[in-house]
């Protein structure tokens, strides 16, 4: 840093030998011919200037953006939390950026490490798997987080969770309840937190409603179309064959329903089927899908406010007492297992 | 700025009472006790520190982000370009970050301007429409752009275009040449460059084939599913009624065929379906839609790459010379308009 104090808009303006209205246009991204930006940065670097943007943040003020990371862009339930995270941000002045970390753990927690550089004001991150490092991680973050997911009791760090065990069991029960004996269960990866939890939601309510557990009727695979229509294919198989199958999410849903659909079989008189998230894609099948929402909207827009509250409070960045909020899962019927069946919160489709 | 040349770690952590290596931790974002982290801050803040991404920035150097902006996130061709850019990206060692604007051309320009922030090396926009004042600061952004759409010859930014009316008229040929004679159009806002380009090939591919444009079967409406539903029950009561649907985008067209199912017609002996963007959501519908591809992915990737050359021309961030490419359409002919065809390229759905 040379002598004379901080550089202005004057001294840069100087050394540039460009007038104090271009530094100002360039200084503030308002735009100016190329070879001005150039100078300008080229005598702002020399003299050290620190963007406004990032000064300000240094000085403990914001950038006014927040970031949200989760793991794939591609998944409605995501989309759903982006809608709502950036309803809430915008209305509290604040831009959102969205990072999809394709569930790279480690790209996540560079998300979160990055909070350091003070680009971002604040993060919700949606992680699929919670490991030791990602505790510490979070604990340790240089501003505040909130995630949507589960986190132990003991982890200093708000979080927004759903249940998903309980909504596996809604979906199961109203299957049992419209009269289905064979429910096949197609799964994600185990290995994952709705994997593992969508399938003791399965096992408890086929207890429940004193179905017998039939391994035959279980198949695990990808979350996605394709999957779930090889995996309907195989169930489909079995004997004596389904008449039901109840899928953890909608994708797999409508993947199980075109097979359906191939094997000349009725939705919902042959074989019901349900899926999961209630996310837009399960108006978008036909028929159109009966599915147990885990509350997507409430998860983000609750995240939304909790970051924004943290922030609010410029003297506590880290959370004194971690905060826990649940979304309440809710089932959703449609015509895909009572047939004809159009719920009121569903658009109308004819004007 | 005091005096005694700039802050350094030593002199931070003089000031704030900590340890060398707890201000390394806290500068880097790896994490620190909170109350750590605070003392660090506020020194930093006091010395006038400049974080490292951001003095690399000043110096010409990167924070190897990217920035892509368009309009909203739930599209499934955003999702599409988003996944390409994002692994051109990575390959290159560069983070993406994700900014749905909700259509709101203000914010579009805001995200253009800022890249004067430094918060990011450079910036895909993918606007829904162009007006003189997004020539006016695409051509004065502190950092390259690469446009996805369609810009005016002499604007000195790059950009990736495709050809929509083509693509309209691939559709609407390959309807005439299945027997199709009734071809209905439902359409997305006319004051949108889709609405209107989709539009022009809807009209010159009907004169191509010697089919008389009968204003009765077409609609335009909001791109989406119910807007798709709501159009074509009121098309279907067109007296003669229409035989075939050509929807301007994968989401009308499924909300389309929702309606036939509706009416107890079958898809495609009774009436045909065709989509346009060939988007996940083509695969997702029953019967499997015959879409037009716009080549989504490879603009994704065509203009990740652009910028990616632009950011290594270090002395020359404004394009010389601005370049032109163009995506071609592509028909995908499924079941929605010949009834059984799958085709090779679709992921199968038995294992």
């Amino acid at each position: 840093m040379p002598d004379g104090g901080p550089p202005t808009i004057v001294s840069i303006a100087e050394r540039a030998g460009v007038s104090i209205a271009s530094v100002s246009r360039v200084l503030n991204g308002v735009g100016a011919r190329p070879e001005t930006v150039r100078k300008v940065e080229r005598a702002a670097a020399e003299l050290g200037y620190v963007p406004n943007a990032v000064a300000r943040s240094l000085k403990g003020g914001r950038t006014k953006q927040l970031t949200f990371a989760m793991q794939d862009i591609g998944n409605p339930v995501y989309v759903a939390m982006v809608r709502e995270i950036q309803a809430v941000a915008r209305a509290a002045g604040h831009r959102l950026l969205i990072h999809s970390t394709d569930a790279d753990t480690e790209e996540e927690l560079s998300v979160v490490r990055s909070l350091g550089d003070r680009r971002s004001d604040g993060l919700i991150l949606c992680p699929i798997r919670i490991t030791p490092e990602h505790i510490e991680v979070l604990e340790n973050a240089a501003g505040p987080v909130v995630v949507i997911g589960a986190l132990p009791e003991r982890v200093r760090v708000d979080a927004v969770q759903t249940d998903s065990v309980a909504g596996a069991q809604l979906a199961v029960r109203h299957l049992a309840e419209t009269g289905r004996r064979r429910i096949a269960f197609v799964n994600g990866p185990l290995d994952t937190v709705p994997g593992h939890n969508r399938r003791q939601g399965y096992l408890k309510a086929l207890a429940d409603q004193g179905l017998a557990h039939d391994p035959a009727l279980e198949h695990a695979t990808d979350f996605g179309l394709a999957a779930g229509r090889a995996a309907a294919h195989r169930l489909l198989a079995a004997d004596p064959p389904p008449d039901a199958f109840f899928c953890a999410n909608d994708q797999l849903a409508l993947g199980a329903s075109q097979a359906v659909h191939e094997r000349g079989l009725r939705i919902p008189q042959d074989i019901a089927v349900v899926g999961m998230d209630d996310s837009e894609l399960a108006r978008a099948g036909w028929p159109p899908l009966t599915s147990v929402g885990l509350g997507s909207e409430e998860r983000g827009r609750t995240a939304a406010r909790m970051l924004l509250e943290r922030l609010g409070d410029a003297e506590n960045p880290a959370p004194a007492a971690a905060r826990r909020t649940t979304a309440q899962p809710r089932l959703v019927v449609r015509a895909s297992t009572v047939a004809g069946h159009v719920p009121a919160t569903d658009p109308a489709g004819t004007a």
